[in-house]
């Protein structure tokens, strides 16, 4: 079990790091008019590229989660016992806060690094109303964060079903992470994942850490959606 | 039947809400000038990476078709039964419709959305003339739907045919999807698909709705073409 | 034989107008600032996806080629007869001119299409000197093009040997293509392949035409000459 | 042990030439606002699909290592003998100095081809301080190189487990090393490879001479991190 947490934690790590990272260090690299920065393109192939790459991996050791709401989800589509669950999200949220503090550490490594936690999105942090990057209401960031996560545990307990074809689960989830972000970066700066959200929201301020209720309870409650969904769809599956 | 439905209207959910949904939010973020928008770019990435993702989650429970053209073309190239085309095609456009609502929600939570149902690409719809985001003319717009469509099923027969490699179907059709959209998005906004169509025009306005009837016609004869096609290719594969 | 002509034919032709229609139609859509337009990443992926899914579509027929240098690198590296180089050629290079003949008919359906032979790239053509879209000179254009091909050449033999992961050949090599423009656009507009440059370059104009000796010429000197280098390579892999 | 050795050289070679090619021909294709150029994610991508390609293509007969710090790594992990170090090691470095070599040949062919050996990134060069892309410190570059390299070392140990999926190898490995330039290539241009360090600090001139050592010492550092968390996580999956 040590090492199924060990997993968890350096998975949720690198999805921090990797996604978060590459959010705060490369995408907008160089401001308005410089054609370099990655832009939500880049920061959302690099979240789905963390799951792909840690799934492959890790995924033989703890199942890959890296994200309490895909626990959850796992739990209601019948495929993970209840027991697990605590311990595992304290392994991924552990995993999440360590994220934040190393990137943390190379950010400021640079004179021009500064949070503002008034900013929408200050240091990768999800949010909603004036902390959404596009302005969104609190109405549409929980439809958009329960609609997404809902969907991305159906492609999670779909792909890895064994009539599917195996070995393409990790490519297939970690790309629906990559497209979940192409959707609705603009939304809430997506989350999905309470670890991620609370991984970053510690190091980016009060407002981050106040809206952080929000990214508990919406991708939850998508992802026990999404495991209910596929847990009817796929028995016929199996017949 | 009814589970094999529900996976076709929820793997065109997930096509119509993904792939118009990051065009709606996320294709031109900040305007002009700013890098974080996904461009045309991300908008046919996300488009590939809903049926890729769709198709390893839901493949095994319906043949993941989300598509009527692909569903026609299917049965030009003699792998779907006659009697199925129906009800699969009222299972997609009811899945497009309901994206295109859970779409208009979402967007409608941010104070600068407005659909301008005279502007080409409205709400991601499809168009041709002063229709078409690079302003090509109906006959422009009908060749390539029909090539696009076409060579969307060759891909799709060659790539599920017995003697091509196991399991990388999903991988090469969304990829195909993906292609198809790199290419053509500039000349009608790109369909290749009714129910993805319908799914917006009807939120998009009177212009959108007015020119649908393009975007049943080509792709379904395309797809056709596409099957009948590969029916006459692939025989040779099987001897 | 007339299937996998048929196949050649085909996959050639999607080559072709996926990799120069996105160019043409897409690249830079809407002029410099807007963020809409695919840019060399853009259609460097979208070649690579042509080959990707033309192989994973056509490769069990035909073995998928596309392209007269990988037919004459897969003969030098000894796996291709001799006696089927001229019809498989044949077949890729009518394949490519009936993709410029159907990009033509698109592209032609907005008003502003217009094609300058003297500009670098024109209709996706290839070139050199102050036809290279960097204005790069005619050494640097005809090294670039044997090495890439050459490289190309071993990434084909080598994915497709009976000891590498069975079934990933076309996910490698569609992506070594997709590398291969990402390095090479601004150079020659990337060739490697002259049946994808005989197929614009007839309707892109005499400079175009006057050049294409170097783009058949450079890629089949490279492909020979990847084909010896693996031929030797992987002499050993099979001990 | 010949054959191994080149294809080595040849991977590295590969790596090299496409990922550092891209930076220096592409990257910022026609300067600011030109929306043409492939920026950061085209690099990523490129450097990647070096690895994706390569190791499909050369993996069977070397292993497809073409990094000193994998290399180290794989000892660390218990997967690669001592003894074949620094053969593979010069092998690496002697690809990595032929690649910045040819290169330097096509770069030269235009005319506004000029390498400033005191801007950051000079030649695709990495640096620190005044030499990384964005200023960051000595520290953080350390912090970011060790980090990136354990993690690569982690995805490569875990995803050619015995348990892992077979043949995705490649594909984790190389998107991998994409993600790693999403995220870190404003810090030190990324390195965690010496030899791609080594083969264009040779032609960017004195200061990425000077800096050089960091790029090997870090790297090397992580790579043995890598391995060694691994070996302890891994252990668990095999009983």
């Amino acid at each position: 079990m040590i090492k199924r947490l060990g997993a968890e934690f350096i998975g949720t790590f690198w999805l921090v790091l990797g996604g978060c990272g590459s959010a705060v260090l490369a995408a907008n690299f160089g401001g308005d008019g410089n054609p370099l920065g990655i832009g939500f393109v880049g920061v959302s192939l690099a979240f789905g590229l963390t799951v792909l790459t840690g799934a492959y991996a890790l995924g033989h050791i703890s199942g890959g989660h890296f994200n309490p709401a895909v626990s959850f989800g796992l739990w209601a589509g019948g495929r993970f016992p209840a027991r697990d669950l605590l311990p595992y999200i304290i392994a991924q949220v552990l995993g999440g806060l360590f994220a934040g503090f190393i990137l943390w550490h190379i950010a400021s490594g640079t004179a021009t690094f500064a949070v503002d936690p008034n900013a929408a999105g200050a240091f990768a942090s999800n949010g909603y109303g004036s902390h959404s990057p596009g302005g969104y209401s609190i109405a549409a960031a929980f439809l958009c964060e329960i609609v997404m996560t809902a969907m991305f545990l159906v492609v999670i307990l779909g792909a890895t079903h064994p009539r599917a074809p195996a070995g393409f689960g990790p490519l297939a989830i970690g790309l629906a992470l990559t497209l979940i972000h192409l959707i609705s970066i603009p939304v809430t700066n997506t989350s999905v994942n309470p670890a991620r959200s609370t991984g970053v929201a510690v190091f980016a301020g009060a407002a981050a850490i106040s809206q952080l209720w929000l990214f508990w309870v919406a991708p939850i409650a998508g992802g026990l959606l999404g495991g209910v969904i596929y847990r009817w769809l796929g028995d016929d599956a199996q017949r």
